[in-house]
């Protein structure tokens, strides 16, 4: 596979996002086996950020490039051990689970739902990143209509731009991770987040800091049950996940690396054209695909296959 | 609230998709909870399914306009009391929730993932109801953009239709209710039923027979462990969750009644334009929404307030 990888890469190098014949494919899953190794790009371990909880351990990549200010809060927080004993406080069906730091001097950080929650004043409020200049970023336009936006790929992620406002930012999709906040002019602070877990909630984009996404482990927190109370929030203390320890992947020895396809790769396009039209199960292939399905792939590798 | 409706429901009535001055909302909750009586239509109980499961109640309406033979076939397979003691088989994160009527004989009805299953030949196979002619539907278009067809509303679903083959069909969203089935030619047999978990597959729009929405209920079956196997089926016998009893509304003395609102109707016109263009925690309403997310209000009325 290995060897198989290296003699397709300079054939595919230099592709534009049109799969060429070498590369037809007929599932996603063939195009992702078949991508070479210059179609991944590697993730920054100090861009991981490893949450163990009660129900298990959830990887999470972090978007530096999209919400440099919430990324830095966020990784300031874990560093200072922040996140250890902190709770997961929410879960609302069909749409987040979200977590919370310690609180701080007995003071409680958790957000509440809005009718009871009062303006939150923060000492030092973190700019609103929910976009960002399109300018110095490779967009690659999906090739299917979206109900929200231009539609596309910013290097590994799920992305969208305006170019009335020449502006870009990353798309809430399942596995989304966001910087809960209060109301506006609120920008949260990095020490409760959330993850989508049901139908994109596009509507949250530009609207609130999206600043990563969930690589793996989200299943038993996506299983997590519903909170009783307005917003899906918990109504006892007993029944939040606790979190054992939220670190960064530079911080652990040994910790997998991981790699995102390269979304103007050819392999990517591939994958893109598999998921809009698929076969086998099924008889009618859609011709299409929105924003949401189309998941970039990610992938562990063992430390020792990695230079 | 109730005289409120009846003074309204004149002014109402005639009233094309444009919301009128008398019914400008800032909220969808706002506009469901103004919409006159004639806005709602009343389900038929025969067409709601009740399913007690070990996990809880979940709700469902039936969709015989289009898919009549799967919805004949479960119907009938209530009525022989096949889902008492059923199963749910299989969790598939961010896909569904799918469960089993009891086997028959003895034989597993369960389908098993495609690597493993064989070709299966039904005694009676029932039509490939995936879509149906749009002819003699009410199809109110939504406002806005989508990936996969022209998407909109018929009589309190979401739909979508194809103006070429001059078909209509009712779109994949979360809580929307399937017949499983094997490889085509396959259709399913109704015995096996799954409701959608994740980001609206729609892909599965015209591949399969779509029979219905989850009306209530779906929080405790989504937050169910996901299977470990593949296609989330559970390994053991004892991980499936128990269903006690499924019956028809029609079969239940005193069942509350169920109402839809009607989605050629004014108030549905506001509840749309409210969802694209969210105020309050929303800084930059999206001015759009995709089909999904635009989904039917529905409510359970007390028997005593219904004539």
């Amino acid at each position: 596979m290995k060897r198989l990888a290296i003699l397709a890469a300079p054939l595919l190098m230099a592709q534009a996002p049109a799969p060429p014949a070498s590369l037809t494919v007929t599932t996603a899953d063939d195009a992702i086996a078949r991508a070479p190794a210059s179609h991944w790009i590697a993730i920054n371990p100090d861009d991981i950020m490893v949450m163990d909880t009660a129900a298990g351990r959830m990887v999470i990549q972090l978007a530096p490039d999209f919400a440099p200010a919430h990324v830095a809060a966020i990784k300031a927080l874990v560093k200072a051990g922040r996140f250890n004993d902190g709770r997961i406080v929410r879960v609302q069906d069909n749409y987040v689970v979200q977590w919370a730091a310690r609180p701080v001097d007995g003071k409680e950080v958790v957000s509440q739902p809005p009718d009871v929650r009062e303006q939150r004043v923060r000492p030092t409020p973190l700019p609103a990143e929910y976009e960002r200049p399109a300018k110095g970023l490779t967009f690659t336009p999906s090739p299917y209509t979206d109900s929200y936006a231009e539609a596309g790929f910013v290097s590994g992620w799920q992305a969208a731009r305006d170019r009335k406002t020449g502006t870009a930012w990353l798309a809430h999709c399942y596995g989304t991770v966001g910087v809960g906040r209060d109301m506006p002019p609120d920008t949260g602070d990095g020490a409760e987040l959330y993850t989508v877990i049901g139908h994109g909630p596009r509507h949250l984009d530009r609207n609130i800091a999206n600043v990563g996404r969930v690589l793996a482990g989200i299943e038993p927190h996506a299983a997590l049950p519903r909170g009783s109370e307005a917003l899906g929030f918990y109504k006892d203390e007993a029944q939040r996940t606790k979190i054992t320890q939220v670190r960064l992947a530079s911080q652990i020895a040994g910790f997998s690396r991981w790699q995102m396809m390269d979304t103007a790769s050819a392999s990517f396009a591939a994958v893109v054209q598999a998921r809009a039209n698929r076969t086998g199960f099924f008889i009618r292939p859609a011709g299409a695909a929105d924003l949401c399905t189309l998941r970039v792939p990610v992938r562990e590798v063992a430390q020792s296959d990695v230079k």
